[in-house]
């Protein structure tokens, strides 16, 4: 097994004892319930791993990194939980399982999607992250990145193309994503250099082309991905006549474009030598998954 | 005027100038005019009058105190925007205006409601709130204030209420409004504190006793008050069937009850001498008020 793949696998079981732990804590009412079925619901925990990975290369106390990659992970959650509304996406499956609104009711969705984000929040303030510096500026970065001008902004943009004369441009389509997904990603590459109060520029060079990439590969599977192995509805942008990656670059030039944004993220971490493998392998990883 | 009615006035111009502030950089895609509607709406500013109260008796400067005096009405006005939802009280109207999901649609209000909690911990952790130890602490109290343990699960102990076989005891309806309303009115009253780095403890009695006569005046409001005053619905409770103090009290009873309330608020802020008087009547406001 790859490092990366071996270093993806303990990031998921670290992050999942540790929703296990909060979860327990909570309560079980059906919104603490939902809660929980959304975080653990089988993702692959790419987030959570940037945070635990990039604290490692700045030699981090995994212990402090935990909060930030769980924090990572509900907001991305939440995110989910408010995207498959019927409002919003109208989606019944999410990895192959009932959505929220689906096994519950939308009340307990767009709940449990509110207390998820507000947990992020709580799980990057806490003391065991770290100095007070670190929990604020992981705070104040996580909230730009998630806001109306970071993540819900993309998702405000997405919805607003939907409805729009003509499909976007390439320009606008990156900037939707920029937002929309990237910059999830980049708060999460970057977090490791912020809890050790380091320099955040490599890793979020790197972070930037990979959450292209990443869009960009999620544009491929849409065109040439398995169903059952995607384990959502696919076909959705082109069915809904929206432009992607693929329709503005065709399929040749996608693959082509996502393979130079992983090598420019490769390089961005040459400063950390052979420690960053995990990483390089994480951002090709991007580009080859099935789902 | 009363003192507090001049500072609750100075506390809603301070309020209301910052957000303008903050919503002309946000941008003017539909999400963002629909944040500043929801915020801009003609509230009391109850929330934010006592954060800037609070920090006023600990001699906090108010340029540190607005941050989180916004945030707080940010948090409140989120929560409304989604309690409006079709799927929560479907209400149309909010202080005679229509509400997010009626003025734009229900996706809109989704996200103006998740981008603005989302605004509120950015407002907590801004550098101008203070020491990083101030906002560390600002940011973790709001998100357990707000969170699946606090207001969010008050909102889903409602919602399960309406449901359940029996109506609620008056034990649980007070749990019940501890976590709908009572955890931010608390969390407002002892941000000030919180920004001076001093004890919490007699902001934290004032405000449990405060909260809790505000909901029981809600509930007298919703039965004796006026709809064009109160500039939404009225009698919903009742004709819902659903436990309120006034069903479980009657109506002297629950008369009784909140006054008794205020007076041990008011006592809480004996230690503070003159200089909580302004809190003082804030308190027996909260039950004279017609909307």
């Amino acid at each position: 097994m790859s490092v990366f793949m071996q270093d993806l696998s303990q990031a998921r079981s670290a992050i999942e004892g540790e929703f296990d732990r909060i979860f327990a804590q909570l309560g079980q009412e059906p919104v603490h319930q939902a809660m929980s079925y959304a975080c653990l619901n089988g993702g692959k925990r790419l987030r959570g791993f940037y945070v635990l990975a990039g604290a490692a290369l700045h030699d981090v106390d995994p212990a402090r990194a935990i909060g930030p990659a769980c924090a990572i992970e509900a907001l991305h959650a939440y995110s989910l939980v408010h995207d498959d509304l019927p409002c919003m996406d109208d989606d019944d499956l999410r990895r192959g399982q009932p959505t929220v609104h689906i096994k519950w009711d939308e009340a307990t969705a767009v709940l449990a999607g509110d207390a998820l984000q507000t947990l992020a929040f709580e799980l990057c303030a806490l003391p065991a992250v770290g100095a007070a510096e670190v929990r604020a500026d992981l705070t104040l970065s996580l909230a730009r990145a998630a806001g109306a001008q970071g993540m819900v902004l993309g998702q405000a943009l997405d919805i607003a193309a939907e409805s729009a004369d003509a499909p976007l441009t390439l320009e606008q389509i990156t900037a939707l994503q920029a937002g929309k997904t990237g910059a999830l990603i980049q708060w999460s590459a970057e977090a490791g250099a912020r809890l050790a109060q380091a320099d955040t520029t490599a890793l979020g060079t790197y972070a930037q082309a990979v959450g292209l990439a990443f869009q960009i590969a999620d544009d491929i599977l849409d065109v040439t991905g398995d169903e059952a192995k995607a384990g959502k509805r696919l076909q959705k942008d082109a069915d809904a006549g929206k432009a992607t990656f693929v329709s503005l670059l065709g399929l040749d030039g996608a693959r082509r474009r996502a393979t130079s944004l992983v090598e420019t993220a490769c390089d961005a971490l040459s400063g950390y030598g052979d420690r960053a493998e995990s990483l390089r392998e994480a951002a090709r990883f991007v580009i080859s998954r099935e789902s």
